[in-house]
């Protein structure tokens, strides 16, 4: 019988009594494990975090909790080689995609156990030197963080097991709030055996992490106005929680991934190393983790006398791309993580090519996996398509509209400036991450101030360094992730400016000397 | 009859076709101007903000923006005469009042002008030093803030018709966005007189400020990603504004200013100037405004040793002071701004009285007051309540989490220590301000870590200092405005944090010395 999955909660592991929900290999469509959701009231949940987790992080300095996030990142790169196996079973990955999830979140854990010691010992965070209420006032005004006293609820995304759990767990832990996870549940494997691990090895105080497995079930009915909701997956969920009675009335904090539709835009001066260096990411972002990462490149803009080039050269690298069952290690490509992710990307192509050729890949295709029977498995193989002339400036045209969460991506020609280029970025309302590749520092320049509006993160790509850029859909802890508009307003990581999300920032006034003394501690 | 007041649209002043509403004097209920309400689409306005004004705004440096909000500031302080009579007429404000407001947008104008000069030629605001986005990597990543490509949209309260359009409109202008502000139409008279001042000049560029006169209309349906919502006033209205559907749909930005039961805690070994002090600001804080200030004091914590002290020195206090019509200059607080507010203020005192016993004050005190004749004018006189013993504590006791936004606060008995006064003050789900009074440092230590979470802004006195304290209801522009939960969860002012709201946070990804000549320039 495959393991049952039990939720963490309270301080002990509790079985769910919802039906099972099967965890299957997408691959081979063969249950690992089931999951139950649980049917009582999670308030009790939520108050013992608050109540015992809260107060026991922060009881702990900045350096400790720092410790903390050491010895989980040490524990999962000691189990590093058996997580992987779970990832690939239960994720559809590649032992690649499995690494870049992994390593993604001790890369997490390890920035911010590092950043934790640069923190001081007191109790909050100074952000500013206070300066005078006004002009000769004896009086100043200077800003501090301080941890919120609530929970932070994380409700991630099926792509990102690890990262997206251990990524969002580190940075509250250390700003000093206690978290309660919910993985989404079809590749909740992964997170569910890293929290045992944790468990087992009792890393963190009583309280601080807990595991919700399976449905959400009331938990935002019990949500109040000190605790955060950190969520990643699809703009509609992401506004039910953000238009939820409950986190309205309260003025829960929320914090909101949503989809991205994420454009490249290739310089008109691209050539030699950066040329590569386009196809190379491009190839990469379309076929990493089979395209389900929020930070995938949806659109590609390409000048016109670039144009045959790089379709042309994208098509021929994407030949002899190996997809099939990820356990067999000569695979590049694994499958989509659901039946359900799989019908959706399937009609969400359908909807492109309302505005877009079909260039590359069959939607339909269902045989010639590597390891894999026909009809079997949640296959997609790479679909690149190239957007109708009439329709590539056109607002509701779907590459604009419409995110197709999977290897899928649309190429629109543009006339090289800036000026097109930013008007059809802004056509997606708002991404996570937009991409130039080019040299031209002016034109560079512009597209800091024109794009970056409409971005969490740009990604700048030149030639004299094309052989150190990492492609664009890799995130890191030092940079923000999240964007404005349709990628839900977000801000993650960035570094000292994540822990923002999880404390308050209050402005402290009182007398000068007063208020250094108080700050400085004793 | 009765001067109508246009709104300022595309350039142009433009007549309102809806109902007029009038505009009283609310001492003597005279009718001082009219305002109707736009019927057509607002959708226009919004385009010719982000169209016309957001590119000639960008087309300027922080400098040159920063010399806009200096000449209005000049503006401002010339006609600042004129302007008090209007606020005396129309906002029932003492001349008192009405300068804390006028001079309040002054200071706010100034102060950022100010910083305008310290913030380089870029068209970007560096945030920090670029990083290596992993050790030994030749790519760094550091953020910039770019203003955001749409219209700041201020809708303000009827209470600080001066301060709340001038200060938001100072910051989103510095920042590089357009301004579309809606006045609270009661008091709106000195808001228009404002427009019209700045209008006459010249001194903003074409589409960078528009004024709507009257309700919203179908401003909300027309938001788009890049726009900004600042919204000051109830937390009703601000619930409707975060969860109207379009808002919610294109991830706008919002920024709310709701409801704050406000706190003071006076510790328990206050004494001597510093217990001066505290009485002094708490009249100042029932008094001013006729207490209709969101940071205004609602919930006085007062240990159980100095209560007696306290309460009879308050009440004392507040025996010779002159109500009335604030046009006469020996009167120290006018009424409320509408028969409306007063119509609210006595029904929350009702609830109030379910948990306390009023102390002072007659709710229905309808005449003798200063040039008034009986039963005319919306008239309040300062109201205090004990909070009933056993209701102190209690999470549902209406002076917890109904405001009354009128002269009235309520006194509640603590033990003094910084745990009880924790557990009150977050009863009140999130606030603007807190205070506390004390000399203990570990006590005042304690306040920051404890009570800061609720807080927007903390203020702390101490004997030494007692004569420059300032009430903690006066907003500088150095120090945040905003609090979590109930009070909104916003965040404004605070100096260079308060340009965020405004700009988006961008992460750049580049090789190092290609990130630093891009963001040095040429």
């Amino acid at each position: 019988m495959a393991e049952q999955l039990d939720s963490f909660l309270q301080g002990s592991w509790r079985a769910g009594e919802g039906a099972p929900t099967p965890l299957v290999n997408p691959a081979t469509e063969a249950t690992i494990a089931t999951v139950r959701a649980i049917q009582g009231s999670l308030a009790d949940a939520l108050r013992h975090g608050r109540e015992v987790g809260g107060p026991a992080l922060r009881a702990m300095s900045f350096a400790e909790r720092g410790e903390l996030l050491e010895r989980i990142a040490k524990l999962v790169h000691e189990q590093r080689e058996h997580l992987i196996d779970v990832a690939v079973a239960n994720g559809g990955n590649t032992r690649g995609d499995a690494k870049f999830d992994i390593d993604g979140g001790i890369a997490v854990l390890a920035h911010y156990a590092e950043l934790a010691k640069t923190m001081g010992r007191e109790p909050w965070l100074a952000l500013d030197e206070a300066e005078p209420i006004f002009r000769n006032s004896k009086i100043r005004a200077g800003h501090v963080l301080v941890p919120r006293h609530g929970v932070a609820i994380h409700i991630n995304a099926f792509n990102f097991p690890a990262w997206g759990m251990l990524g969002k767990a580190a940075v509250s832990l250390l700003a000093g709030m206690p978290v309660l996870c919910k993985p989404a549940t079809s590749t909740a494997h992964l997170a569910h055996r890293i929290v045992q691990l944790m468990v087992e090895r009792e890393i963190l105080p009583a309280g601080s992490f807990q595991l919700l497995m399976g449905s959400a079930g009331d938990l935002l009915d019990h949500v109040g106005p000190q605790d955060v909701i950190a969520f990643t997956g699809s703009q509609g969920v992401g506004i039910q929680i953000k238009t939820h009675p409950v986190v309205v009335a309260r003025g829960t904090r929320v914090n909101l991934e949503a989809d991205s539709l994420n454009a490249v835009v290739i310089g008109p001066d691209v050539d030699g190393e950066l040329f590569d260096l386009v196809i190379r990411d491009l190839v990469v972002e379309l076929t990493q983790k089979a395209g389900q990462k929020c930070t995938a490149t949806r659109r590609v803009l390409v000048p016109e006398a670039l144009f045959e080039r790089v379709r042309d050269t994208l098509v021929e690298r994407l030949a002899d791309l190996k997809i099939g069952d990820p356990s067999d290690k000569a695979v590049r490509m694994g499958p989509l993580s659901s039946a359900a992710q799989l019908a959706d990307a399937r009609k969400g192509i359908e909807l492109l090519q309302q505005d877009a050729e079909l260039l590359r890949g069959d939607p339909r295709r269902s045989e010639g996996f590597v390891g894999v029977a026909p009809e079997r498995g949640y296959f997609l193989e790479p679909i690149v398509l190239v957007a109708k002339p009439e329709r590539v400036a056109a607002p509701d045209a779907a590459f604009h509209q419409h995110e197709v969460f999977g290897p899928v991506t649309t190429l629109l020609r543009y006339d090289g400036s800036i000026a097109a280029a930013a008007k059809l970025l802004a056509l997606g309302q708002g991404s996570l991450v937009g991409t130039v590749y080019a040299d031209d520092r002016e034109w560079l320049r512009s597209a800091i101030a024109e794009l970056g509006p409409w971005l969490g993160r740009l990604v700048i790509a030149s030639e004299k360094f094309a052989g150190a850029s990492m492609s664009p859909g890799c995130v890191f802890p030092v940079a923000n992730h999240g964007g404005p508009g349709r990628a839900g307003g977000g801000e993650e990581l960035g570094g000292r400016f994540g822990l923002a999300l999880y404390m308050q920032r209050v402005a402290l006034q009182s007398g000068a000397s007063q208020l250094a003394k108080l700050l400085e501690g004793k």
